[in-house]
């Protein structure tokens, strides 16, 4: 019998330790919430990428270290917070000078432009594998949770679904390269080179949302992480998700409606609301110049229904486009 | 030309990314320090262990989880803080739950002895890479770092040097078994296998140690640090380190004098102090039943001076030995 990722984190990983009570919010959300001192509270998130399982030998190495650090900054933004301080523990195969300069020139960039600092590491030699820890700062009444979400309120989303995934497809070269203008293949490969956080978002949406989550194993496996928190389900409409003009050029080469569904790596952000406060979200989608789009509603009944025009919409979906991208 | 690891951290690790305020101390000591509120400070370290690099197949699992986080307790033991909040980033190459098991239990063991939460995780498939960040608090008043150490100040280690290096070779079977009385070898190896690293001795020395480092590369390597952050120097007299009595059965074996001063995986502290605290050190070192030795004096002139008996003692030591560890 095999396990699963998330059992083997339930059966061995779960209420590890002693019980501190500075601890509000151990394993289970996007990050740990901490509360060393009344009105201060800290946010914790970890993360690690391995050759052949998060990227290939082909990713520049500046978008690798990029990327390393935002999918943690991403997790952070889920929560309201603001990134502070990274952590490191990288381990290398060899010293090589020019990726060790590509990768120190990335890591330099993604920490100026989300106002974060290194501050330790360690460094060892073996298979390659890059494992950041970040914390954020954030008031107690500020933080943004998966759990809160209630019927009748709006599913919300930002920037684009998909985008990262064609990105990924275009990277590997396996989107036929006619249907792509230069134009698009930039913006979808930047999406999976040089993803952004929204950080600033998230740092609004405190006073709005009800619950949040960000997008990274796919958009159907992160909003049921989401729906389940909160003891609630939803019905979809397909055609409201937001997808870059392109997807619908490629729309059987990526594999239809699935993609934009199951297809990970996008750190958007998901999360409800009620629906009178539809004017300020629109007012911060213009402010941020980011895209946020209402794509459903909770509902009291649980589950994730998925529509397409109305009809219910069964995906033949592999068990890792339902659940997210599982390693075990 | 290679570059070594404290060149490859220098060059392409420091100074990286936002420069926050909050940030008292980043690179360059045990942990980094952090102040996000006044009155009240973190610290923050970071460790990794690879399979055939920091531990072998034959290590005991449960071990090596309580290895993977006593190091960094160690980290923070050497500032004077006390360890909260850990998270792990666990590169496995399957989901093997006997292995599971027994890292899920040492884990817990480390934990709990130490009053430390797992906060949080990332699991992924690849070679066998155990990334553990620890955080710790204390108060900014009762911060110990390694600058700090003035000429004619005693130098101090708690415990013994090189039990764990006896352990290791006991481990490896590479000692002479007749020369092992059966306790010997398991206090060598509980050493190795499990380490105690010295929180409370850490945390009552703030009002005594002028410097402080723990001592995880080996003696020599690790005073070196210290003394170079503090800009003075020192002189060693061998004959007073504080050994287990088996190191002169095994003398030979373990390759005489340059075993304690530069066997590695201690996890005692090193510090420095004014003599006129030597009776509290001594009330210390018996209320926490755990010996402390003065090894040395701290000198103007810089540079560590080792003697034998008095006579100037050169040490044939690779690179490795004097400097520590290097991984590249």
């Amino acid at each position: 019998m095999s396990l699963s990722e998330f059992d083997i984190i339930r059966k061995y990983f779960t209420n590890i330790g002693y019980r501190r009570d500075d601890v509000q919010l151990g394993v289970g959300d996007d990050c740990a919430l901490l509360r060393p001192e009344p009105g201060f509270d800290m946010v914790v998130t970890v993360d690690n990428m391995v050759l052949d399982v998060h990227f290939d030998a082909m990713t520049p190495v500046d978008c690798l270290a990029y990327k390393s650090v935002m999918v943690s900054v991403s997790d952070i933004a889920a929560m309201g917070a603001r990134p502070a301080w990274l952590t490191l523990a990288l381990t290398l195969p060899e010293a090589d000078e020019k990726w060790l300069q590509l990768f120190s020139k990335g890591l330099h960039e993604v920490c100026q432009e989300t106002q974060i600092s290194l501050v330790g590491g360690n460094l060892s030699r073996g298979s390659l594998n890059i494992a950041t820890q970040l914390t954020g700062l954030v008031r107690p009444d500020s933080v943004l949770l998966r759990s809160g979400a209630s019927a009748g309120q709006g599913i919300f989303v930002t920037g684009n679904l998909g985008d990262a995934g064609m990105g990924l497809l275009s990277h590997q070269q396996r989107l036929n390269e006619l249907d792509l203008d230069p134009l698009a293949k930039s913006q979808v490969r930047a999406r999976f080179y040089r993803p952004t956080a929204r950080v600033d978002i998230g740092f609004a949406l405190h006073s709005m949302a009800t619950s949040c989550i960000d997008i990274s194993d796919g958009f159907v496996a992160d909003l049921q992480h989401l729906l389940n928190a909160s003891e609630v389900g939803a019905t979809i409409e397909l055609t409201n998700l937001p997808v870059h003009p392109i997807f619908h050029r490629v729309f059987e080469q990526v594999g239809q409606w699935r993609h934009p569904i199951s297809a990970g790596e996008d750190y958007e952000l998901c999360f409800t609301a009620s629906m009178q406060y539809i004017p300020q979200i629109q007012q911060l989608s213009k402010s941020q110049g980011v895209s946020i789009t209402q794509v459903g509603i909770v509902e009291l009944q649980s589950g994730l229904r998925l529509t397409l025009d109305g009809s219910r919409y069964v995906a033949k979906m592999s068990d890792n486009e339902i659940n997210g991208f599982q390693h075990f």
